[in-house]
């Protein structure tokens, strides 16, 4: 089994993608997060999920996180504002962990090896200079474990 | 909207519960990962999705990645085999990232700056010392901008 024949379709985002765009293609599928490509559609980076969420919580309550208990109750459409006036690479950490990136015919092990030492939610799937699909976690762990009796 | 109103039904295992069991219940229901509790109940850790995949890879091959390549094709039982015989105490980083727990009373911005703070992909929700549920990036990213207008 190599890394093409359990690769997923994902969806990949660009930087100049819209950051609710990107909430939402995480909140609709239940994803850990999203493969990122730069301009020129190179995977650049992966976006998890908890960085969206981040950049929800304005920077004076991140710097001070008892003041999220000073503020009450906010309309959800006050937290969904911050991320409807900006793009994925807002929501980008200064330093975006390394992604992994695997080439189609890796095999399973060289898969969750990459995966394991990156600490990596998901790890994108080339074919040659094109994003193949997607392995998230989960879907490893699927084929590892899932269907095998006790 | 309170923790309480968010928090989902979502598998919780112990110290002692069967690795494979917690490999399972992550791929069936492609979860970001579990919350772990101590053997009195209470949450102790989350158990990403990565740390499980980390734990299929032999030490000696995560310690020297290139030996993956090497490997060639292995059988998933080998690679189920490892988790067979573990518990999740094992699978635990030995440091491992500080649980994000909210109260049932706590606002949608106290979870959103919790979990923005530990980078975390979920939280457990608490009604005093039982888990009430849980709430994941995915799905405070939905409550938020789901189902929004553009």
């Amino acid at each position: 089994m190599r890394a093409r024949d359990i690769a997923e379709a994902y969806p990949v985002v660009g930087v100049d993608t819209s950051a609710l765009v990107a909430a939402r293609l995480i909140a609709g599928d239940r994803l850990p997060g999203l493969v990122v490509t730069d301009r020129d559609g190179t995977p650049k980076a992966v976006l998890p999920a908890s960085e969206v969420v981040r950049f929800l919580v304005p920077d004076y309550v991140q710097d001070d996180p008892t003041l999220a208990g000073v503020l009450g109750e906010v309309p959800t459409e006050w937290l969904a504002g911050r991320l409807r006036k900006a793009t994925v690479a807002e929501l980008l950490p200064v330093r975006p962990a390394e992604l992994a990136v695997l080439q189609s015919d890796d095999t399973l092990v060289e898969l969750a090896a990459t995966m394991a030492r990156l600490r990596s939610p998901l790890c994108a799937v080339m074919d040659g200079k094109r994003v193949l699909g997607v392995v998230t976690a989960a879907r490893l762990l699927e084929l590892v474990c899932g269907g095998q009796p006790e």
